[in-house]
Parts: structure tokens; sequence; C-alpha cells
């Protein structure tokens, strides 16, 4: 009771929290998720926009809380993994969420195609080298799911390679966990309908153009085997320690309100107060106002 | 004639173009600038806060076509190196200018002590890996000066060591440019009164406490041997590639306010377009709704 209660004012608009509405639950089928719907939210679009402006201001001060933190010996970050079929909106996210933080406190990384010197270490080598440091928000536009997505649909490596890896993969991020790292795992879950829209609309704007790569089409060819290798991230790596949010992206506002709720509960998670000074204050006010 | 009216409708609020009010003069002198000074600027505070608002929009637009740009195969790239005494306003300028852009084209670097490895390689090693690559925005939180100025003061290298450096530094931001990278190279100047009110400050807040350094006062004891330093930089190191701009600091809303107008201004120089479509439109059209 005063449990939900506490949950209830510290998410207004929500019918429950977030938390709890986004996460993909066991046996979650992907076949039938409704990747229009808003689940857990009370209101519109309008109403969902005003509410990621009005967590801007506490977005940025726990932030810097962590950052501060990471700065005096701290070992807490946060690690959001955004994944996603193209135009799902992970570039809206990281610009419109994302972008509510001082960039100081940021660690950016897209994963693309490996370039020769990633392709010749294990698959884990370049995200290793990418976990955020204490003090910073991490963030993944795409990610080691990569290694068990389009690696598993273009059969890039065999099956008997790509199939060891969802155990890995829950290996290595309770490892990172272990470490200090709250991992936040987000799936963008947007209908085909929806991105046709999309793909079009950047090959109507000359200003979107930039964005467009017939290679898009050639993995929306392959929409159902994607789908199966989403079903099987979600069934296999979706584990305590780093569980997966379920996000419907076919409403852009929408997945953004849900992701700056789940960064805004990772962070509030911590319970980050500011670090004491490991200085004599007082000496050093006399040191100053000598000079 | 026509270039100054130009040049005064792009800049509304200033007596004359942020550009020429800023950059430092041959000759400058340290001794004399007055660093609660608002060069070129008509009108206040509040202004100058409604300014930098009214620039997120075309910052925000001229940075995505310069990621647009580096994405499609071209070379160009920003970099805005900030230097300036503890206190100076760095991190509000990055939280509050490029805060005001898309983080996934920034990229922010500070340079603190070098590390064990960095300490291994050449001082301009740390620096050339950290260079932004093509579309970005760069930000460099202090840099290579560093090794003129506390090298210098600090007596980390030999005289002739850092004597050397001016010139190299010249030659190798000459490469820079010539590689595709606008520099923009900010000297923050502070007053040593108004830095002790910011240390002060410090001392005062608990949720400050974690910026302050009692290593701040020990710089602060070499100020002018700090200020000789500075001289030294813009007095070899302020080329015509690579210019300085002297940028007065004690009104922080005045140093963020001209750095998003010589950050604007770099952008605006570039003449970004958006890049054509590298693919013929129409058939992707069609393949795309026969999907």
């Amino acid at each position: 009771m005063g449990h939900s209660k506490k949950n209830a004012a510290k998410h207004p608009g929500w019918k429950k929290p977030p938390l709890e509405a986004l996460r993909a639950p066991a046996g979650l089928d992907l076949a039938t998720f409704d990747r229009a719907s808003t689940p857990g939210w009370k209101h519109g679009k309008q109403a969902g926009e005003d509410m990621v402006t009005r967590h801007a201001a506490e977005l940025s001060e726990l932030q810097e809380r962590l950052f501060a933190e990471g700065r005096s010996g701290g070992s807490r970050s946060v690690l959001l993994v955004l994944q996603g079929m193209d135009t799902a909106g992970k570039g809206g996210i990281v610009r419109h969420v994302v972008g509510l933080v001082d960039p100081q406190g940021v660690a950016h990384r897209s994963f693309g195609v490996p370039t020769p010197e990633e392709a010749r270490h294990h698959y884990l080598w370049r995200i290793r080298r990418s976990l955020p440091r204490p003090g910073y928000i991490g963030v993944f536009d795409r990610s080691h799911y990569e290694d068990v997505l389009v690696a598993r649909v273009d059969g890039l490596v065999p099956p008997e390679v790509w199939e060891k890896r969802y155990d890995e993969i829950n290996r290595f991020e309770e490892r990172v966990v272990e470490a200090g790292t709250r991992i936040v795992k987000v799936a963008l879950l947007l209908s085909p309908e929806e991105q046709r829209a999309r793909l079009l609309e950047r090959l109507d704007r000359p200003d979107k153009y930039w964005k467009y790569n017939p290679g898009d089409v050639d993995s929306r060819l392959k929409w159902p085997a994607y789908q199966e290798a989403y079903q099987a991230v979600l069934d296999r790596t979706n584990t305590e320690v780093a569980p997966w949010y379920a996000v419907p992206a076919d409403r852009k506002w929408f997945a953004r309100l849900a992701v700056s709720e789940l960064l805004l509960d990772a962070l509030r998670g911590f319970d980050l107060g500011w670090p004491p000074a490991d200085f004599d204050v007082d000496a050093e006010r006399r040191r100053l106002l000598a000079t």
C-alpha cells in the first residue's frame, strides 16, 4: 500500500510504475505485442511530451550527482542499451532524452559493422572498452546484441557460435552489474507498417536522404527472421540483474517518455547524495582568503 | 557596406560581429585586459541569455547538417578548445552551450594530468587520438596548451623542451585544419577576484564540494606565472589558421553567449547543405512499397 502510493507519487500520469508497465514479462510474445500501445500511461501525446520536459531538471541533477560520485572515487554508472530495427527511434531518444543532461557526463557510442580492428577481436572486445566509466551515463546505440541479431539473421557466424553467445552475454552483463553499472536494456518495438512510413518519409525529404540506406530495405525483407532473433534475445537474456524493457515504438513520443522514466528510475535507484568534502573546509577557506 | 549589413543582420544585439569583437588582437596585453567586460555586446545579462536560447535551433540544425555530411563521406569537423584557469566556466559552457546540440554529434574530452600510458607518449599523442572525426563537434576541456601552461609554470619539463612546443603546436594545428577541422580556440579570461569568489562558493555549498580541489589554491598562488604563460600562448600560437578568441569570463552569461556565437560562426562558415542522395530515390521508393 504505502509502497504503491509512493510509486504513484513518483510517477504522475502513470497507472502503474513505468518500470512495471514496461518490463518485458517472461513469455512475452513479440508476434502479438502491440507496437502502437502506450502501456501504463494514462494520457496522450501532449501530456507525454510535457512529462519528458518536466523530467529534465531531475535527470540533470541526478546525472550531476552521479558524475560527482564518480569523481570522488565512486564506481557506479548507468548503461542504457538501445536496440531496435532501423527507424525505431534510437537517435531521437538520444537527442531528446539523453540530450536533457550535461553532455560531459554522457558517453555515447554507436555500434555499426565492426571495423577491421574490431573484427579481429572477440565480439565483446569493443563493448568492454566502451563501457561507461564511473559516474557516467553510457549510451549504446545498438550493442553486443547485434552479435545475436544481424549475426544470426545473416549467418555471419555459424549457429553453434551464436548459440553460445546468449549465456556468454548474460555472464558478461552480470559482471558489469557487479562492478557497479546499472544496465537498462530497451527493446524499441516498431511495427513493419510504421517502419515503411518512416523509411518513405526519408525518401520524400531531401534533408533526410542521408539517413536512408538501401541496406535498410534488405534488412526489412528479413523482418520475420529479425523478429525471431529478437524473440530469442528476450527469451534468453532477460535476466534479473539486467532485464529487458519492451517499449512500443510506433509513437515516438511514447518511446521517449518511456526511456526518460527508465533512466530516471535507474538514477533514483542509486539514492545519490553529494560526496562529502575530502578536505578541511575551514582550513581551505582560510588558505583561500589569504590569497 | 553590404558585408557589414549582412553581418549585422546575422548578429543581432552586437555592435560588431562577435568574431571581430572577440578575436585576440596581435599585441593583446593580458595585464590590462578587462575580464568583466562584454566586448561588442550591446545589451545586458537577460538579453544575452535569451540570445543563447535563440541560437539553439540554428546550432542544432547546423550540427545535424555537419553530422550528415560526415556520414556521407565529408571530412569536415569543428574543434572547440576551451582553456582557462580553474572556475573559468569551461564546464558551464559545455553544459549550457554545447548541450544545445544532439549529444550524438559531440565528442567531448577533458584533459587532466596525463595517465601513465599518456605520459609514455609524446604530449600530442593523446590529442591526436581525440581529434573529432568527420561530422563531429569536438570539445577539448583543456588541451595540448596545458603542455605549455602547467608544464611551463610547474617546470614539468625543462625550458628548452617547452620552448619548442609553441612552433610544434602551430604546425600540428595547421595540419589539423588542412585535414578539414575548423579550430575555435577560446581563452576564458577570469580575474583573480572572481576566481576567489567562485572557489569560496564551492566551499560554502556542500553540493559543490566535489568540484573543489585544494590543488586549485596551489595553482592560484602561481597566478602571475600562469598569466605569463597564457601571454606566451597568445603571443606565439595566435595564428591565422587557428586564431585565439579572448573571452572575458567574469560574467558567466557573457562567456556562454560568446562561445555560442563563435560556434555558430564556425558552423555557418561551412555553408552546409544536406548531402544529396547517393541512391536512386524513385527506385528505392518502389522497392520499399513492394515490401
